[in-house]
């Protein structure tokens, strides 16, 4: 069974987009998963095809109805739908590797995509949708979160990987950021790879990556050093 | 003048994709921002156009040629552009709001999106490339980083906002997640808005937002609360 992922959003149209080429867009032609979007408007009951209102309590921009979207959620999901129902938004959970990796090996995901201030609390709680933040940052709506993260999680379905990136994933779940890489040529504006990585000693080759690993960590992520692996 | 921003890639079909629609795109069609894709490929000098090699030191996957990328930043970046130079990979910086704040204030961005395990280190030291990572995830490619750090920048641009998501930014610069938000109907499914947002008491509101936020805060993200602001 491929992972079936459904995202609720008012613009469909940014979909598959870089999802549908290079890994991600074969894996799509090949039916190693499916993408269904799902137009949040198409919900509406008024003759404008309202999906918003003004902020109870008062306040700048406007928040979609909990009414509207729940009707989206219902059409996408039925009750008896075991995928996870995600909400990207920076107030959600950092992303992190060992939840990509959960999601994807699970049946897929439904993802609503959030734009203006926000949506109705009622229907986070009423749907108890997962509220996922890609990042310390904010975007104009959770359509670019949700591609990235079923990039994240695609390249992880069986068969999507050649050896091409192989190792990459390692990356986080070994708690440390990765070794810096060198190729040919073996002289770049005067700037040579190191001699160790030449040397064709193999247990000095590992040693010198895993320093490297630790130096880059403790220089740019202390964080990463001082903490557990976060499993959701 | 407006924000230029030069993507580097193996895929440059990805872009505009989801900025080239929404409040993007509008600004895009405006000149409020532009935007450049280079094929990295064009800079290969062998006739199967190769840009990557297998590691020094060996090891799975591929590593893109400091030669060939080099090139690829001269042709987008002359030495005299005062564009931040910027490498999407997970071994960078997380991304802040207080970063991309920074970026758009300036004269633009040249972003190189790397394929396969990586890119040589030398190029990476050579052309002073910031590394920036948006998530402690695996992509398949810089480009779905690139995508989500163009958005979050472009729309905090002069004239791209309107009033619709005028107060959102200020989500991480008060260093809290924003309260829940309510709209009509006042009913949905048996729930109701909290009665002190319909309660037209401006400071008890205030307070009872601030609250929620902070309560928000403490739950979903304690390291927020104890870390200074990163600006970089």
């Amino acid at each position: 069974m491929s992972f079936r992922a459904s995202v609720l959003t008012l613009y469909p149209e940014m979909f598959p987009g870089a999802l549908g080429l290079s890994l991600a867009g074969r894996a799509l032609a090949e039916g190693t998963w499916s993408l269904e979007t799902v137009q949040i408007r198409d919900f509406a009951t008024d003759r404008h095809r309202t999906v918003d209102d003004t902020p109870a309590g008062g306040g700048a921009g406007m928040v979609m109805r909990a009414d509207i979207v729940a009707k989206a959620i219902d059409h996408a999901a039925p009750a008896d739908d075991a995928r996870p129902k995600l909400l990207m938004s920076p107030r959600g959970r950092p992303l992190t590797q060992a939840r990509v990796r959960a999601l994807a090996a699970g049946p897929g995901v439904v993802i609503v995509c959030g734009r203006f201030e926000g949506i109705d609390q009622r229907v986070i709680e009423a749907r108890q949708l997962e509220e996922v933040s890609i990042g310390d940052y904010i975007l104009s709506g959770g359509e670019p979160a949700a591609l990235v993260l079923l990039d994240a999680a695609v390249r992880l379905l069986p068969g999507v990987m050649g050896n091409e990136a192989s190792g990459t994933e390692e990356s986080f779940e070994n708690g440390l950021l990765e070794h810096p890489h060198y190729t040919r040529p073996q002289e770049f504006e005067g700037r040579t790879i190191p001699d160790v990585l030449t040397s064709g000693n193999h247990a000095r080759i590992a040693a010198w990556r895993r320093a490297e690993a630790e130096r880059l960590t403790a220089e740019r992520r202390p964080d990463l050093l001082q903490s557990q692996p976060v499993t959701k």
